[in-house]
C-alpha cells in the first residue's frame, strides 16, 4: 500500500496519531477491507468488528445470515455503544443505507462526500452528492453543502472554499442549479452556512483554475482551487469522481454524513488505499464530535 | 403648484431646461391633466396633443368615440412619428395598458416604476412593481428590475443601489422572495444586471436604515438608503406606495417601460405635481434612449 505520497498524507498521519478509542463495525467485509482493518487496528488507528456470513480471520465476527442482517447488526451496535460507526464493506449501497436509514443512528438528512487527491493539485478537494440524492432540491442541496464544508475541515481548513458547480457562471433560465449556487452564496453571506466563502454557479474549469477565470474576466469570492465543489446532481457528480479516478488516476475516499457519527462508505471498486483513508477522516471526525 | 422644495426638483429643472421637442399624446385627460399639460408646454417640457370623448380647451384634440379609441388613437400617432409618448387620463388602466400591449409599441416586457418622494428623505426612492405584474416570476423580476435601474438613472445616478424585499434578510423555506433576492444578486455580480449593485432579501427597515442595519449586524452590499426598491409582488408594493402617499405625504410619479418610449402612467389619484414630475422624468428618459 502506497503510502504518504499523496495529498491524504497529513490526514492519515494526524489519524494515526490521535489518542482514543474508535471502534467501527464492519459490514460484510470482504478480503481488502478485512486486511485494511487489520492494518488500521496495528497502526493504532480503529478498532474493527466485523458482521458478516462468514468468520473474517484474524478480526473478532458476528456471524450472520444476510447482509441486511449484519447491517442492523452493526447499527444496533453503535446505537448501544459498542461500537463508534459502521463501515460498508461488500454489498449493495442501497441495501446499506436502507438499515441506516430507518434508525435512531441517523440524525439528519444524509448526504455522501467523496474526497479526491487528484495527480497534480497539492490539495484533496470534496466532491458532493454523487450517492444519495439523484436531484437534490434546495434544502437538501443546503445539507449537502454543510456535510462537505464538514469534511473539508477535517483535511485541514477552518474556513473553506466552496465552488457551486454549473453549466455556467450565469443565471440562465431552464438551468436551477444557476439559480441554487447563488441562493447558496447568499446563505453564507448571511451566515446561515457557516465557515464557508461559497461562490457559483461556476463551471468546473473556473473552481479549478485561476487561469481559467482571469480568461473569462471574472472575479470570484475565493481563489481557486476550491476545497469543496458541489454538484448539481448525482449523475454529474458521479460521473466527474469516476472520470477522475478511472482516467486521472486519482484516490477517492468516501464518508457519509447526517449519522451520529460519519460512517465509511467507499465503492467495491475503491482501493485499499482509498478505504483506508475513509476510515482515517471517520476517526478524525468523530474526534471533533 | 408646490415647486422646487421636494426631491424632484432637480429632475424637474433639468427636464425643464432640457432642449428638443417632446410631443405627448394626452389619453382622456380630466381638467386637472390638462391644466398640467397646459403648464408643460408653456414651460418648454412638453407638445401636448389630446385624445378623448370631448375637446379639451386650449389643446389640439382629436375627438374620437370611446376611451378604446382615444389610446389605439395615441399610440397609432406614436408609431407614425407624430408623438414621443403617451400619457394615462382619466380611464381605466386595464383599457389604457391593453392597447399597448397589443401593439407594436411595446417593445419588452412591460413594468411599472412608482418614484417617491418621502419626507425626511432627501433622495427618491423608485419601487416597482406594483402596478404590472400581481405575482412576478424570477425572469419578470430580472426586467422588473432592470426598468427600475434605467428609472432610478434618470434622478441623477449611474450606478444604482438596488434593495430587492423580502420578509427576511435570511433564506427561508416558503419564502421565495428570499430565493429571488438571491439570484438577483448573483446576476447583478455577473454583470446580467448592469448598473446596479443590488443586495437582498432585504426587509423594509434594512433599505431604509444604517441604523437597522447596524442592529441586525449585518453588512449589504451598499449602505443604505437604496436607491431602488424591488417588491415581492403587486400587492406589497402597492401596499407601501398607497402608505407613503396617503399616510406619510410622499409625492408619487409613475412610469411604464418596455415601450418604445417610456410612458407617463400615474393614477388618477395623483396630485397635478405627481403628474407634472412623471412627465419630466419620461422627458429625461426620451433624451437618453
Amino acid at each position: 500500500m502506497k503510502r504518504d505520497s499523496d495529498a491524504f498524507a497529513d490526514c492519515v498521519h494526524r489519524a494515526e496519531t490521535l489518542k482514543g478509542d474508535f471502534r467501527v463495525a464492519l459490514v460484510c467485509p470482504d478480503a481488502e477491507t478485512a486486511r485494511m482493518a487489520s492494518l488500521a487496528k496495528e497502526r493504532g488507528v480503529a478498532e474493527p468488528i466485523a458482521f458478516g456470513t462468514q468468520n473474517v480471520a484474524g478480526i473478532e465476527t458476528r456471524v450472520v445470515g444476510s447482509p441486511e442482517e449484519a447491517v442492523e447488526g452493526a447499527v444496533e451496535l453503535c446505537l448501544q455503544g459498542g461500537a463508534d460507526t459502521i463501515m460498508k464493506g461488500l454489498l449493495n449501497t442501497h441495501t446499506f443505507l436502507k438499515a441506516i436509514v430507518k434508525s435512531p443512528f441517523k440524525t439528519g438528512y444524509i448526504t455522501h462526500c467523496s474526497v479526491l487527491a487528484i495527480p497534480g493539485f497539492e490539495k484533496p478537494v470534496v466532491v458532493s452528492d454523487g450517492t444519495v440524492t439523484p436531484f437534490p432540491n434546495l434544502a437538501q442541496k443546503v445539507e449537502i453543502t454543510r456535510n462537505a464544508i464538514r469534511c473539508a475541515q477535517l483535511l485541514g481548513k477552518n474556513v473553506v472554499n466552496v465552488a457551486v458547480l454549473s453549466a455556467n457562471e450565469l443565471i440562465l433560465p431552464g438551468i436551477p442549479s444557476g439559480n441554487d449556487a447563488a441562493i447558496l452564496c447568499k446563505m453564507a453571506e448571511r451566515g446561515q452556512i457557516a465557515s464557508a466563502v461559497i461562490d457559483g454557479p461556476m463551471a468546473l474549469d473556473s473552481a479549478f483554475s485561476k487561469e481559467a477565470c482571469e480568461k473569462k474576466g471574472l472575479h470570484f469570492a475565493f481563489e481557486p482551487p476550491a476545497d469543496v465543489l458541489i454538484a448539481p446532481d448525482l449523475e454529474s457528480a458521479a460521473m466527474f469522481i469516476k472520470s477522475m479516478v478511472h482516467l486521472a488516476g486519482a484516490q477517492v475516499a468516501g464518508v457519509l454524513w447526517g449519522t451520529r457519527n460519519p460512517v465509511v462508505l467507499t465503492s467495491r471498486a475503491d482501493s485499499e488505499r482509498a478505504k483506508y483513508v475513509s476510515l482515517c477522516l471517520c476517526k478524525l471526525a468523530v474526534s471533533r464530535q
